[in-house]
């Protein structure tokens, strides 16, 4: 398996640098038939879109995708489905000077020490400029989800916490977050999250971020134990985003401080079938869906790029001092929310057609929670 | 790809339930000419077997582990080993009652809703035994890793926290834990896990925990960007063990409270080459090992099997309440130690091969951190 | 992947070496309750079993299957099923004189410099013996066709030429060969093969071989182009049978003599569907089946191993002279044809579940052919 | 793994249609900081390039290759190498009045069954159009076997047989075959088949070929063994060459009518090492290479697009007479030698990462053949 490629039976594989002339992704295994709702994609890419607020990079790219193949009269064919984004605002003289240093907390190093080359316009490969291909690619899933499970497949995300800050989490309407610039609807931690980012900007610093994903509507049965589990697969996609540091699904670490009686969801025979009491398990069991809500949450680092000097080594082995100019997001998190939904939307379309390859139709029931993890 | 595969060029393939006469493994992809060392495979097992506290399962299985195939002159050949370890102490008569009844936060009710038909006798396949296979195969991948990058190369992990208490971190001998039977060498830390459990059996419920697992000596390079990253499948390979529902990488969540600056790993040359003057990358940038220690950390639930009624429901969709009897951990946590060494072990040693097939081999310097992460 | 996996969906690992313990196999993705005809299984084994008749190696085996997981009640669980079948009649001492030599025209060689290593007991993981797994594993994905597909799915193979003499294609008993000893009901022909393979081994040498295997039943629609093709996954599959060096599918190389309106299957409607009027595409079309009966012919070299003396070198690079003693097959492409078989099912059955997992159910209609191809 | 990729540790991914605005692919593993050699790569597509000569489709593509991402300075990054060939010259409307009628010996029919959807538009995704893809991929690949092995290595195909007519296998200079439109060097046989090509495009018929690809200078020990032998892969990647309906290594189906001791290549101690007295294996033994030369040879049907009126059926079920108009070969087999070439490339490039990543650099011997095979 290429280390590009996400994914065994709907598969993603992605390549491009941030300067080049342009990224791209292939979607193959895509169920044929499926009518491709492009504007659909496209605004899923606009979401992601660099320039959009103040506090994401500046970066000014129209990100309007391309698609070259496996379409015929706007059907899938079942054939590769190659897309295209043109990177149209490169500038790449804002990275020559620090092309001989490593940035610390950055790629550079251990991509030189690995290929004994690296792009270093932009960041090249590891530049955050690839997960426009994943939000693409996940647009593209989600429909093949509502095309073979219904409409009422959600999968969506939210900012919940920035800079140490948790946005409210009784609030029912976190959880519809999308208008909101920072998808985040708790207004009063928007607020304050505004003034942490003006503040942090001036200060030449940068914040981390937790994310949180959720599928609803997805029935009990995704997920290949023992290894492919769906949580598993879950947390590599999530983890393989730019900055994430640690992910964990519905309770996460805090489910090693609960009681064996606290933990475990209790379940009863509701009119709709199975209701489980609780969803610490978020929506996963045995590395299997269980029908109830699926919760991921996911931890960003600060953004690394940082108009502050600090220590590092150049390529020479010599020490040097580095500064990254160039047009960075203060909290890279935000822009992070449409890329968790897009790998959670990207693992649970392959996981739906692995399991109709082994088992047929995906037959398992959906499950209602009876107190709505917050 | 098989679902019961781990890697993709030192594979192990997994197979066998709780109660079948027999569960193995498969290893494929192993370097031709290594001597194994079967002692240290079985010393391994003897590390994670049950029974061998009053803390964890009494279920009493020898672990006796029978190499079957891939070795010559006690030299691997290049092609499958495999290996098998029988279960004696299978007793399917204790867990009759529950055939019918889905145990709360049991892979039981997922699992009969995927696949229509579930092996109740021990969980099946679902049962932590497979683990059993993993940790024998993680005890070979760290002989190739010695065998391709030297015996300085040292694996392992510590239970750094039980039921929400914390191991002190700064003890500078935490982090050689292994004759201790908690894996841990906070003394004091252990004292209080020791009540604790005995409190908590007492009242016929259960704690988790959260295991830290360390590779030191594996130089910078190993990673497959974008998404094979080297934090990505140790996250999938420590998710994918049972009952983890977290996983991080160096700082982890922590990293999100964070500012740009504070983050940031500075480095400077030192007399053996570069130097991390922090580790919060927990040894991976960019997706690729940096030369500094690796650091993954994951959160174990507490044990689900509970002598305790739970609210549930059967089979047949009527209510039900379950009570789990059988031989469990109290604190699965303990025993998952050395599971997440192994599969730290298993990840390390397939990047390797992927790495030697794509670059040649492994040059990347090994760094050194100036105040180790604690 | 492993290089000892075969298949995507449904995947057989293969391990073990001809006078290891045993040989074994695991495979994964098979459809949940299912259930297994062990019976079916073993009748599978014993056509292909050494000793059966004067004309197959005299090596004594019983070949006895043993299941070790994924079952429950005699019904397939969807966790991977594990056999193994035990080496009895392993005779190392046959082997011992020709360690140090390369036998010409076996694997010694290739394989000693590939590895620097090789285990000369029988061949080791090179003998013929592992094709045992092939066959079993076969077995079990036949039954996967009929549950899936419906009973009346035919897959066999037959002899038809054997040392340069073919038996005739017009004899319409020919493609129900299976009580025969040669798996060939051409009687005039096999009373001529059993003639020519006596002179053969009296004159110490051996014949080649061309086996020919069907499927009937197969709907269209199986085959994953441009690289997944059915005919280019079972061209890898039948060529990875151990003495294999050609394969064709329907015409094949006569193919490339036939001009275009010869070779053009032309197409009517008939009252069951579509009918082909003839089938020289082997019921295979831009790499996806057809409908109407898949053909494959392979061809088999003479055994390798020859009580002759023969011109080779030895390990220290000396030259040297080989005789290959032991117990051998005058012909090894008797046994290859249950080899054949196993192969044609496992690959249709691999492809069937890929195709249920992109597309869904097999709709594809069956086709019938007017003039059969002999 | 998507059914468009090919390899395993070099892969290819393969995307677009015959009448879509581009074709592309994607090579994933490539080693890093190799120089690449673009005016190769052109050169390589412009040998298999629509309209070079008269016996060829006289579609006009300028074929040119753009490369978009995974270089830097000129050399490969170990990222992916992305490249894009517009497609020019398509003619939609030619194809238009088949679109409802399935062309006999075309991919139509089967890929209509499976998918529900096809695009009629010059064949889709089954055109031959796919293969500049494979060609320009193999000219790739073919360079990174000369940085890792050396200039000596060659990978040349040629034309064997047109029509039933062969070439005169004696002839020294058959296989340095390059400069010929024919890709043959037996002028004799140069001259008959163009008269026989004219004659066959009068007659609106067509003609199938044999096609030889030989690679020197590759060392013994290349392949996995047993499931992903060399000769498997090598037969799965040529038999997925549009038309292509056999494949054979070495002696091949001939090897089928030898007895043991004349199909045994014995060998002997050479000043140079190892020398084969023959080499009937093609140069592979039990899977792997031999170090000798590597001989496959694979067989194209005619032409399956004929102005002829040919019997057929039409999408709703009806008898339908079907006549190809269209620019089409009178014989695929020419252009397909440089496929041929590309795909063995691919194969053994792949094969030669995948030795590196389990046993290092490739460290087997070359051998000679006493009497190279004709």
């Amino acid at each position: 398996m290429p280390a590009n490629l996400l994914g065994q039976r709907l598969t993603l594989q992605s390549w491009g640098e941030s300067h080049g002339s342009a990224i791209g992704g292939v979607l193959d295994g895509l169920p044929p038939n499926m009518v491709l709702d492009i504007a659909a994609v496209q605004s899923a890419l606009d979401k992601r879109k660099p320039g959009s607020s103040k506090f994401v990079t500046q970066r000014r790219e129209d990100d309007t995708i391309e698609f070259l193949s496996g379409l015929y009269e706007g059907k899938t064919t079942g054939h590769p489905l190659a897309f295209i984004i043109a990177n149209k605002d490169a500038r790449s003289k804002d990275y020559d000077a620090i092309a001989q240093k490593f940035r610390p907390a950055h790629a550079d190093w251990s991509w030189q020490e690995k290929y004994g080359i690296r792009d270093p316009r932009g960041g090249g490969r590891s530049s955050a400029r690839e997960t426009a291909i994943r939000v693409a690619a996940g647009a593209v899933a989600l429909q093949v989800l509502h095309h073979l499970l219904g409409p009422a497949v959600e999968v969506w995300g939210a900012l919940v916490e920035l800079g140490g800050d948790a946005a409210d989490g009784q609030s029912a309407d976190l959880y519809k977050p999308h208008e909101s610039p920072f998808f985040c609807h708790d207004k009063q931690a928007v607020q304050r999250w505004e003034k942490a980012l003006e503040a942090t900007r001036k200060d030449n610093s940068s914040l981390g971020a937790i994310v949180e994903v959720r599928a609803r509507g997805i029935p009990a049965g995704l997920g290949e134990p023992v290894y492919d589990r769906l949580d598993a697969d879950l947390a590599k996609a999530l983890i393989s985003i730019n900055a994430v540091k640690g992910v964990e699904i519905g309770a996460g670490f805090s489910a090693a401080r609960l009681r064996g009686e606290e933990n475990a969801d209790e379940m009863r025979t509701s009119n709709s079938g199975v209701q489980f009491l609780s969803n610490n398990a978020g929506g996963i069991l045995g590395g299997i869906s269980t029908g109830a809500e699926i919760v991921a949450r996911f931890a960003l680092k600060p953004t690394s790029s940082l108009p502050r000097t600090l220590r590092s080594v150049q390529q020479d082995g010599k020490n040097a001092e580095v500064l990254t100019k160039g047009r960075h997001d203060p909290c890279v998190g935000i822009r992070a929310v449409p890329i968790g939904e897009a790998m959670m939307s990207l693992v649970l379309a392959d996981h739906l057609l692995r399991h109709r390859g082994q088992v047929g139709n995906l037959g398992g029931a959906l499950a209602s929670v009876e107190e709505e993890s917050p």
